[in-house]
């Protein structure tokens, strides 16, 4: 019989976590440890990728800078080596369902009858401000948490966002950082609302800086990436760690 | 020496995840490998609690239907064992930092002097809908997501929510379901919008129903607790593997 009527592999869509390994699934380390491929991303430390099978294949398919794949390239790519191996890890920065196209990824396999298992993981959109000591809700201060993206700005209704309270968490934001800021400000967030940048959160390059949405502002701020911005009063519970939100400014990042 | 002058120990405060042990992190586990005692909530599986070391002791800490320990308790606890062990696992449903209310526990130990290591869990507000097969942002569908709880309804403007539009995520929502549908349909949002309701994601007694946001409203609606409740376009997503949507009606879950 030859290979190409076979039943193709299976397919996990893995969420790789923040970037320490040990913050990995027990579940994603079982399936790094039997994969035959792992096609990941930029995002994913070489910590985490040196506990794939040591005989695994690896694909990088980043996307970041315009030099990389497209998503339907990734998809391609996926299909393909399912057709060729048994079993195929997706390993996906933080959580594969948050921001990591992984709906995408899964309808395409799907669409194709691919078997596909989900896994979750930690996204830095809870473990960058954790990190630093900072829940992203407290009682009395934040009773809820949105997630957005920097990518997407034009898709919010920034009025409705600033009105809701809570905390917000921008992932994928350094370049668009100071345009967040400008546009919670000019829909009524305070100028004085704490912030917090981390960057590389949970990695050993882990660095942060805390400052004030009315700083964020400047469009001198830069923000490097990846960074993962937190907006809202919970930051300053990272004062315990921290004794920067006095004096901090945009420019020690 | 006495031991009452020797230093604390430490409390770690662990992320269980959503229920399934496979979705413990690899930190999580190692910690509950070694801890003298393990302080953990009600939500907490049985499946991982197996997990602790042996020789751990265990003390049970839940609040639920008012039975329970008061939070000032549980920190009283807390502070208690750190003073008589070297290494107390406080071990919560989800993740500590998402409505666990480890900032409050974090703040009283280090008001004691005792060290805290935070250790973020999966939250069941992604792991649920991800056992499903609902991611809670999907590109053209939603590119926010916003997390609230069930239990402080007041404490949000609803007409912000209902606007700001991307998936919302009800966590111990469920006594208060047809509430948060009444309340959101009342601020615009539109009554066919499909609501998954995710009852015990990813353990062994896992049950979904789809129904539309009309219907969640309706008093007679019973959802069982613990559920989680996902709003939003993204649930038609689930339809790739529940072809549920459009017949089921509340009384099914």
């Amino acid at each position: 019989m030859s290979t190409f009527l076979q039943r193709p592999g299976r397919v996990a869509l893995v969420g790789a976590g923040p970037g320490d390994p040990e913050l990995l699934t027990v579940r994603a380390l079982r399936l790094l440890a039997a994969a035959d491929v792992v096609v990941h991303d930029e995002l994913v430390s070489d910590d985490v990728l040196a506990l794939a099978r040591p005989g695994a294949v690896r694909i990088a398919v980043g996307k970041r800078k315009g030099r990389g794949h497209a998503q339907r390239e990734i998809e391609a790519i996926l299909v393909a080596q399912a057709h060729r191996h048994g079993l195929v890890v997706r390993l996906k920065g933080g959580d594969p369902f948050l921001f990591g196209r992984g709906g995408e990824e899964r309808a395409a396999l799907a669409a194709h009858g691919i078997a596909v298992e989900v896994v979750p993981g930690i996204s830095s959109a809870m473990a960058a401000p954790a990190a630093i000591g900072v829940p992203v809700t407290h009682r009395g201060t934040a009773n809820a948490c949105t997630i957005i993206s920097g990518h997407v700005l034009d898709d919010y209704d920034w009025s409705a966002l600033a009105r809701l309270g809570g905390t917000i968490v921008v992932l994928m934001g350094a370049s668009t950082a100071h345009a967040v800021a400008g546009r919670l400000l000019a829909a009524g967030r305070p100028a004085d609302e704490p912030v917090a940048i981390v960057r590389s959160a949970t990695t050993p390059r882990q660095h942060h800086v805390i400052l004030r949405l009315g700083d964020l502002a400047d469009p001198a701020c830069r923000v490097e990436s990846p960074s993962v911005i937190v907006i809202g009063r919970v930051v300053e519970q990272a004062a315990v760690l921290s004794p920067a939100l006095a004096g901090a400014r945009c420019g020690t990042m």
